[in-house]
């Protein structure tokens, strides 16, 4: 698995505290750490960023790739368990367990103190998995996430081939119906273009609005006019996102 | 021609200074918009960014590609004399005449108040163009610029090929040469990093402080240690030369 990983000036004195950052369809580990322009405050503010790729590659499977929205490119952020992507396409597993290993292992990160962020597929799964794992992230924010994959074009493609028919399996991987079961502790940050092309057929934010309103999950949900789902979008707001997450994972001497 | 303009939000309302940024080889109107992170800045100063491709393209002709170091993605910001590149290679031109009119016919630019920026072959296109023409540049700065050309093994491979044999042809576009004839009004900022990979071969930024200091121009150039070529030099400088250019074309009520 490929990633990128910023380090702070200050990792050099001391473990830092660590952000994830999730990207989303068609994305690799190059294009937040390009394109995000999160690396100036994250100097500031002394967080390692960790921007890990969106999938395996060259896993050599029919239909791996030749389509955005699914295989190499789409991991979804699940663990999938049809064949044959089940063998591979555990990318919940990998940003849960394995990836903080290596960034403690490697890094000067203190990972007892970690964030998690991502946009649009990766909003999605910044938001499932800290839903699904609260003790292991402090603060847990998105850029135009999928909340509600069970019910939109995106997810009703890709879901059934990584995880079955069963909407049931389908259940654990998405927002809305995981907050109903546990909500995080803390406030969740969204951000959201009305510009964007996805809104209505692929986001709908409401969903999820509604869901944390009815399981008593603290949520800012904030909608920007005139703005898309581009990396742009993100470019203009991240520094929002950091703070967010730095008010949640800083020393208390900070 | 391709170019990229970033309006800021100031230009709803009025007429705002333009600031070019010229990048370098291999790059093309995407590199700085995309990797700069100057757009954050330039919104706060009410600048407007207007970033071109690097040279003609698809021309056809006869080792116009191939040669990162030449040709297409290399027009180096002269205006060619030797055929077949007289006949589009005309960067110097374009940037100087054709792009302005451009700007001003198509958006609410203030191009009485311009500022001009590069990095690396795009520093020596702002250097030479703002020493050529002073009276259209209200400011001058750049990221590890290409200084002396027509000593260092980069110019000295394309400038025969774009302007002849003769060394006084070369020395129209050679910052340091400029320098003496006529100075720029203003403080030219240089950033240089001192893990800049081609800092001693190719850039040699000694020998424009020296021919600043003998024409009395005023100079700031700054060394930075641990920073390389790249464009995440630039972007952890780039708010410095905003900051320089707003200073030269804001408004006296700014």
């Amino acid at each position: 698995m490929r990633l990128a990983v910023y380090l702070p000036p200050q990792a050099e004195q001391r473990a830092c505290p660590v952000l994830y950052f999730l990207a989303g369809l068609t994305c690799t580990e190059e294009t937040a750490t390009i394109k995000a322009g999160a690396q100036r405050l994250a100097a500031e503010l002394g967080l390692i960023l960790v921007m890990p790729d969106t999938s395996p590659r060259d896993t050599g499977f029919d239909g791996a790739t030749g389509d955005w929205e699914f295989g190499e490119g789409a991991g979804f952020y699940v663990d999938a368990t049809e064949a044959p992507w089940s063998s591979r396409f555990r990318m919940h597993s990998y940003v849960v367990d394995e990836l903080p290993a290596l960034i403690a292992a490697n890094f000067p990160a203190d990972t007892t103190r970690s964030g998690i962020c991502g946009h649009s597929m990766g909003g999605h799964g910044a938001l499932t998995i800290a839903l699904k794992h609260p003790g292991r992230y402090r603060s847990v924010s998105a850029f135009a996430p999928i909340v509600a994959p069970s019910q939109v074009p995106w997810g009703r493609k890709a879901l059934p081939r990584y995880l079955g028919d069963d909407p049931a399996a389908w259940a654990g991987y998405d927002a809305c119906e995981l907050v109903r079961r546990q909500t995080f502790p803390g406030t969740i940050l969204i951000d959201q273009g009305e510009a964007d092309a996805f809104l209505e057929a692929q986001l709908k934010p409401e969903l999820f609005d509604q869901a944390c309103a009815e399981a008593g999950q603290s949520l800012l949900l904030r909608r920007h006019a005139g703005y898309d789902h581009s990396y742009w979008f993100i470019a203009s707001f991240i520094d929002d996102h950091l703070r967010h997450h730095a008010k949640a994972l800083a020393w208390q001497t900070m």
